[in-house]
Parts: structure tokens; sequence; C-alpha cells
């Protein structure tokens, strides 16, 4: 199996709600370094797994709406936690997404079996969401 | 599937028999910088895989009693070889029974499907041991 | 000259007055990554420059009540932006304090001659102020 | 499972054929840190996966021939374009022979199930290439 | 004094002349991860060393000629070798007469004092040039 | 100024008298990364602070008889401390004696004007020494 990864970051605000997260409940933020891995068992006929130009623009892309906000105000999140493992989820699902409406080229598009999303939020403190690109 | 990592490390000495080591025979030491993965199939109702204050705790109890301790000495390794290998596994079955007996809180704990840890000796060297947490 | 550094971690919220920030000019986040190295001449009688456990638990004090805060409601920085550099140097001024104070023990606390404190925000931006420790 | 991994860099030059490629059409190069996983279910009478000295020289000897090389003139590579990805199938094509050849001595040569190859080509882009030793 | 650090990278290919390179007198190539770090005494009235997104945006704009190239062929280092700290000096020339012309802000421009420019070539080797803004 | 920085470790037991160290006065040990930077104020002919293979060569052969050893045993460091401070300035002394010998080729030897010398303990402290090569 291949793969390639791709990395950006993007930098929120947030509060979590509920006794588990302690002093996380009050509004902070945190710097995520978000890592987006596509797997595919084949390369295509240029020798690649996606186009890292393509893929690192439709991260940046999915991240776009998230950058310098405070996630309790989006209407994607409303009455969710934006936990870790949460926006790992939700940058996976509109990753594949963007994966199957052919935003890496068609013939890419078809080929990523799945994508595994990363968020470092600390040194000591990261996140993953892996699943297949389709159901 | 989701993941969480956690991240410590400890500072020990050690030395290792057999003729494959070489200078690592002699008595020598090393940060073990530890890395810990608890995956799962789906979030709890906090939208997290584990309390990961919980999870970093857990980990601090774990390693306390190899901390700034010769490995040689310790009665839980004796006849046996300290590689990071063998310490991955060690590490691994403590956090595993640690997860069993609840120590992450109960519902997270029928949760947890499998751990991988992961020890990093030197910038070029690292080892890992990833299995499931029941039989 | 000898320096040791320590370093610890904090996630706080904050927004940004002024034309110049941009999209940072909302209430977004960050993890800052704050290293802090103390200089002197010479070691003290055990070899040291101080001692590692109290120079970290100093800088986790002074952290303590930034973590998991918006700054933008600290009564520290009222009227003022809480920028990287300015926060370096906040954390600088209340650890140079805590080194006048005798916090790193009293031999210490006299030798020590400067400090640089460094926030990392993101893996391709960080910040940095180093001054003396006395006037 | 178990697994230990070594790592090693090369800095090569090359070109890549084909419009996807944009600007890396023209002669460039890279810094590739290559990270080279051994898997196994069971340790050997040592308590180790490989011998961490020969897997690393094994590297080694297979990276020499890229090292400070123009990749566009070596007949391994004629008339296929060297990506990232392509490059971690080689490496990975090249070690399994040395693993099926004892070149980790005979009994680990036996034991290793399948490796993972991953070439780190900047901060914010690498890619893997996972298979078994054996067909 | 204030410092504020950005980063960005290039992938270039090249050759060096003189036996004391060995084998990188053949083509070959690097990744360059390149840190350019901005040193004032003062803050400005907006609390910074200068602005981040223009500090980045100017060393992309330096980087931009060299990124994808063999530097062999550039007039700019005719009848020179590209050694790391060669294209450090190099860096910081086109940064400090940036700085000068005001890319940051007149402002900046004329309190910003020295500059410091880092090119990491692989994980265990890098080169630094560090100097005035002003002869 | 120029600078080139040549990185390389070591894995080392050894105790720590004294009652500011806690835990640390057992026997423990550490992965040091060692990192040594060369000053100077024009480079050579080659366009070269040093030679990076001989640099690389120097710090091997003085960290050798310190690797995979447990430093109490060590005759050098009889009736004092292991503290990474003073490793840092044995090393560094060990170092700046080699450049003198002319290690780096007798024209960098007398270039060489200061070197600092980094010992990276976790990745939550590390200690350096910074001097003139000649008194």
């Amino acid at each position: 199996m291949y793969s390639v990864t791709v990395r950006d970051n993007m930098m929120i605000a947030h509060s979590l709600r509920g006794d588990v997260f302690g002093p996380a409940q009050r509004l902070h933020g945190a710097t995520y370094v978000v890592e987006v891995t596509l797997f595919r068992a084949d390369l295509d006929a240029d020798g690649i797994v996606a186009d890292i130009g393509r893929a690192t623009a439709l991260l940046g892309d999915i991240l776009a709406p998230y950058a310098y906000r405070n996630l309790d105000e989006l209407a994607e999140f409303a009455g969710r936690n934006t936990t870790t493992e949460i926006l790992a989820r939700a940058i996976f699902e509109h990753y594949a997404e963007g994966v199957r409406a052919g935003r890496l080229d068609g013939d890419t598009g078809r080929a990523i079996e799945s994508l595994a999303v990363t968020l470092r939020e600390n040194p000591d403190a990261w996140a993953c969401y892996e699943g297949a690109v389709r159901g």
C-alpha cells in the first residue's frame, strides 16, 4: 500500500462542555498541526499517489473556514464538542468529499481508498481518524 | 477508527546480554520517549477516545517504577533483556491492564480495542508493540 | 557561558487589535510551546546552572494563570495586544522576578545573569525575548 | 505485532516528467529522510525484532548508490519518474531482498513479515510504501 | 532584545567544486529548511517585531528564484560554490535589502537591527549567517 | 558571523551526587543528542566554515569513549558530577583541543573563533556551553 501525507496548521479558539474536560471547559485555543494521509494500492501513470500541490490546496481550503475562528460560533459544530477527535473526523469527512468530487483530479479521486487525518494539539498529545473514502 | 496518543519520557540505565548487542552489552542508558496510542471505533458521549488527563496519568504511573532506575536490578525483568522491544511490550501490558481495570473510567475501559506503544531511543531508532487490549 | 533550557506549553485564546493582524483580529487561539533558557558564567558546587526541577516548576507556575484562558479577559494584559512577542516579554518578567526572589534557591538566584524566553506558535513561526535578570 | 524503525538520509538531484509536476519538472533536488520499519509477530531469543546495527547498515548500503547522485542518470530509474512514492517502493524492494538474502542474519530474515519505507521530502510532505517481504 | 523567526523551505540541485567536498562534488540536491530571525530592541506600537505575514512573504519572494532550480545554472552564483554557508549569506543579503527597502513596512524597516539566516540541510547539519541590517 | 552545526548522539549511564538531584541520584541513563556549532567571521576559499565531514568525524571521535558507558566509572570524571552542563563543557574542551590541533585542517583550525556545545537530554530539557577556542 502506498501513501502520501501533506501537512498544514490552523490556530483556533474553542471551549469544551463536560466535567471530564476540567479547565478546558473554559474558552481557550490551540494550534492544530494537521496531517492528511492518502492511501491507495497502486500509483497512477505519473508515479504518484496524488498531485501533492492539489492535495495540499484541498487541505488548505478545508481548514480556511476554521482558521482564526472561535469554533464555538460555527454552525457546523452547533451542539457538539469540538474535541481533537471530532475535528479530525470533520476534516476527514470534508477531505473524503473533496476526493470523491474529483478535487485531486478524476483518476486520483477514484483510486484513493482511505484517508487518515491526524491533529497534533501539543508536543505530548494528538488524535487521528482513519477511514475509507467510500462508505 | 479513532485514536488518541499521549507522550511522556523516562531516563534509565541498563545492559543487554548477547553478542548481537556489541558495545550495548556494557552498562549504559537511554532517554526513552514513550508514546501510547489508544484505538476505538467510536467516540464516547463527550466526543473523545479517552480523557487525555487520565490517559497521561496512567502512563506516568506505569513509567514511575522505571524512571531513574537501572533496569538490570528490577525483579520484573530478571533473566530477560530490557531491549526497546521488550520494554514496549511491558508498557503495553501494564497499560492494557490499566484500561481493563477502569483506570480511564469504566466506559472507556470497555471501548478501547487496542493499543500501540512506541519507544524512541534516539533520533534514528525506535520500536513499537501494538496489540488488542483483550486477548 | 553556560545555559540550561526547560520547556512547557499552554493552550490559550486571544484576539489582536490592529489592521496589521488581518484575520488574527478575530478571536482565535494558540498552543504556545514555551522555552526558558537560563544563562550564567559558572556552574554551582553541584555542577549545574540551576535545579532543573525547580526551573521547570517555576515555569509551570508562571504559565498556570494563562493556561486554558482567553487572554483578552486577563487584567494583566488590559489595553495591550497579547502578541507572541508581548507574551514572551511577560513570561520573561515573571521568570526574572522568580529568579530574583530565590525561587531557584538563593545561590542560583544570584548567579543567573540573563534569560531568553521563546514562544513557538506554529511550526513556521516563533518569537523570543532575551534580557538581563537585573536591570 | 512488534516493529523496529531505523532512519538515515540522502541528498539527491532529479527532475520529474509530466505537467502535473509543475516547477518540479526542472532539475532540482531533495534531502530525503528515510525510515524503514520492520514488522514481525514475535521477538527472537535475544528479545529483538532485528539487530539494529545490521538493520541500519543494510539501509546505508541501499542508499549509497543514490547518495549525492542525479537520479536522472541512474540506469535503475531509466524511463521512470523518481517520485517520492517510486523511491519508497525501490528502497522497499531492495530492503526486502536484503532481508530475504539473510542480511539481518538468517533467523531474522525468515521472521520479518513486512516492511514500511517512509521518505520525508520536506517538513510538510512525505510518502510511504508498505508491503510483505515475501510475495 | 526581541526577535521573531519565520520558516520556509526550498528544494534545489547543485554541485560543489573542491576536493574537500568528496562525493558532494557530483550533481546532487537538498531540501533546505530556511529560518530567518529578525532582531530589534523594542516593539512597534502594535506590539510586534514585524508583521509575520509580510516577513514570511518576503522570505517566499527571496526563495522563489532558487526553488526547483539547479543552482549551478544561476548567474547569481557563477564562479562560486553554493555551500550552505554561502546560500545563508545570499539569503541574508536579499532579506536585509528587503528590510531596508521597506518591504516589512517603513517603521519596521528602520527598527530591525540584525538578521540571522539558518539553513538546515539534513537532520544532522545546518549553517547560519548573522549580521547587521545596515553596514 | 557564520556558523555550522553538526549533530550526533550517545547513550550513557550515570548517577549524580547531591540532594538537589532527587531521584537522579540513583544510577540511571540518558540519550544525549549532541550539537556542536563552530563560529568564524569569514569563510575559507571553498566557501565553508569547516569541512562538515571532518567536523562530524571529530565529534564522533570525542563521543566514542563515552558511548555505551557508565560515566561513573570513567577516570575523566572522577570526583565530579556528570551533569549535562559538565558534559557539555567536557565535550567543548575536547572539541576546542581538536580544532587547535588541526583536526579540521590547518586553516580552519586557525579561523574558528568559538564553539557552542548543546546536549539535549529529553524533549523538555537541554544544556549548552559556549566559549572561545583560544583562551
